[in-house]
């Protein structure tokens, strides 16, 4: 097997309202690329949260006494403190500048994937200018999915990818917060390994791998190259519908052996 | 930037002993491909542990008490234990057939990667052969790195990858246990944004992002394309010795949330 990473260039500067599927589309376009069945497009969090005006101005937020207290306790703004704990079900562990949350979405992330850089800034003297994650990043990634499919007929995957920290290893890495039109998570249940004996361990984060593949591509500036367009992959639409979308790699707190 | 992860085909079986380096050279020459400058090679670590002969029977190991107590709390054969426990430095968390240790290279992983799939079973009846992570997976990179370059001239960068699980989601990851002739984590301190601002987060892991999209192609059955070279990255030797390696990754425990 062979992918190819392909950093789509030249996508503008995203506004909200903006039409993505049909600039991504655009832009493929004018590389002189085709899109195939066999691709699958990775865009970055951030430009979808643009283009979906998730945009939080901190000084339209009020904090409450609890949101006052943990920003005092971890020396943090506590109007931010207030827009983590509006986007999550709860603090999982907290330190000095940082709250890692269970986003409303169901990841452990610090401070609910809000995001202060790589944003415009003309009016924002003091910082106060935030985006957050999409309201629902399994059905973007599907509406482009499906505008890809209406304007050129193929059935391409599609992935909404964001930077996260790790528990145990130092450095962020790119992961899948939005899938459509593939299987996040591949089960090899039942099959063999080389020498014919049943697999134990089963279970592979295919859209993680390949949003951390595009990651590298898109570099820490990933506004500059948002689109990456991974060819060879031939992904396949899971027919059981509870086995779309990003959720399938979102374990559940039962099963979580740290909180 | 566009990146092109090569899976390569016709890499014989490894058996103790084998010259990986010469293998890896030969079987990419065989696809008509030259090793370039800008080249990284990814391999699967089961291949580095078979030519570096780290296979254990369990026959051959005498539980302790200790292991023969945790065996029966967690339903885990006690030589199997025992082996895990060697290979530690300590248990993190345990659960039913499950035993998440601190390796003794510093990786928190499930069962101190010790595997029990894809390894020969001719004489092996009862399931006791094993395979443990090679003993200096950086030297080991180191080593291959040396040879190519000695062999053909040019820099290539070199990963050893392995599967491991996450904490909070679902599916293995491929992730870097081993890195020779570029920068693991690179550090974008200082660098600004698309609006000129200095970023906040700085730190990308960079060999997991390559390890991770490598992974992908290799696929489940790691050993049938257990070599994965990574076109267009353009690796770069970092000159502190300190940032050389896969350590750079690794979190210290006194900076870990959550033990």
């Amino acid at each position: 097997m062979r992918l190819s990473f392909i950093g789509i260039e030249d996508v503008p500067m995203i506004e909200p309202g903006d039409d993505l599927a049909q600039i991504i589309s655009d832009a493929v376009l004018a590389m002189g690329e085709a899109l195939q069945a066999d691709d699958v497009i990775v865009i970055a969090q951030k430009v979808i949260s643009k283009a979906e005006n998730r945009y939080l101005d901190l000084r339209s937020v009020t904090p409450s006494a609890d949101a006052v207290a943990l920003g005092l306790e971890v020396d943090k703004d506590p109007r931010k403190v207030q827009a983590i704990l509006d986007e999550s079900n709860e603090v999982v562990r907290k330190r000095q500048g940082v709250l890692i949350v269970e986003h409303r979405l169901g990841f452990v992330q610090a401070n609910a994937g809000i995001d202060q850089s790589n944003i415009a800034h003309e009016d924002d003297a003091d910082d106060s200018l935030c985006l957050l994650l999409p309201v629902d990043p399994d059905a973007s990634a599907e509406r482009i999915r499906v505008f890809i499919k209406q304007c050129h007929g193929v059935d391409v995957g599609v992935i909404i990818n964001d930077s996260l920290g790790r528990a145990w290893r130092n450095g962020s890495l790119g992961l899948a917060i939005g899938v459509a039109g593939f299987t996040a998570l591949e089960d090899y249940v039942g099959k063999t390994d080389i020498y014919g004996r049943e697999l134990k361990v089963t279970l592979v984060a295919a859209a993680d791998e390949m949003a951390a593949g595009a990651s590298l591509v898109m570099g820490q500036t990933s506004e500059k190259t948002p689109v990456v367009l991974v060819r060879g992959y031939q992904p396949k639409e899971p027919e059981d519908q509870a086995l779309r979308g990003v959720r399938p790699l979102i374990r559940p707190k039962a099963m979580d052996l740290f909180r």
